[in-house]
């Protein structure tokens, strides 16, 4: 760990901010034409009524360089919440220096103090660094589960 | 659609039978002796202060033959939450009645009535006839995305 990196609750002032990392996460992937999301969005589910969802900031020198955003899931065998990790995102200039690896550990801290059964989250199968990463944290990959998705143009 | 079938929200007293029924699934997939799961947990998430899950049940003739459990997600894409369904589940015997889709149907319903972008679940990739029929409703499996565990002896 760095001490030149503070890993910190996100607060209302930083909405504007977790949007530009969302776009920037979309814009590395190809997919910012796909980005809809707004500030009201982003305020209603982190501060407004029925909030469920968190996100974790990394500052490293004084500059918001990345993000860990997350919400509760729940397993029907341990009877515990869980934390998903929706996305986990370092801007690239600012990889190599453990901050990824830093918001995730923050995750995975929460997840212990609050008494959660898992931390689970997806990856793309070609980041071979990452996937290599998680292995060695002790994430197990579950293979034998198909993820399916039906979008609302299909309700 | 049957006139014998009512699929309706649960109520505080149907805990107990939840609970049954999450163990016949786990019975059904040999993995009985993994859970853990309590009334008291139950009662927390779905009915408790800052509870998030949400249960719908299938009575048939009367009989409580099956259910779907399932919490919200969110995509940082969209800026809307989705719903997750982490259980469904029909009785083997009240199969083959179109119990399971009416189910997954009521689940689909009350995302669009929410107004959310998605519906997403995972199915065990040996489950070739549920692959077929989330395939015909228009879901679309997400392959390119690996699946992470932590669990909380690795915290």
């Amino acid at each position: 760990m760095n001490n030149k990196l503070i890993i910190r609750k996100a607060v209302e002032n930083d909405v504007a901010n977790i949007i530009k990392l969302i776009k920037e996460l979309a814009t590395y992937e190809k997919l910012l034409h796909l980005v809809e999301t707004t500030e009201t969005d982003i305020k209603k589910v982190l501060f407004g009524e029925g909030k469920f969802v968190e996100v974790l900031l990394a500052e490293y020198e004084g500059f918001l360089v990345g993000q860990a955003l997350f919400f509760n899931n729940f397993s029907t065998f341990l009877g515990k919440p869980g934390i998903y990790l929706e996305d986990l995102y370092v801007k690239p200039e600012f990889r190599g220096k453990g901050i990824g690896k830093a918001l995730l550990k923050s995750v995975i801290t929460l997840a212990k103090e609050r008494n959660y059964g898992r931390v689970e989250w997806c990856v793309l199968d070609w980041n071979e660094s990452a996937i290599d990463f998680y292995k060695n944290l002790g994430a197990i990959e579950l293979e034998e589960w198909k993820f399916f998705r039906l979008t609302s143009d299909k309700f």
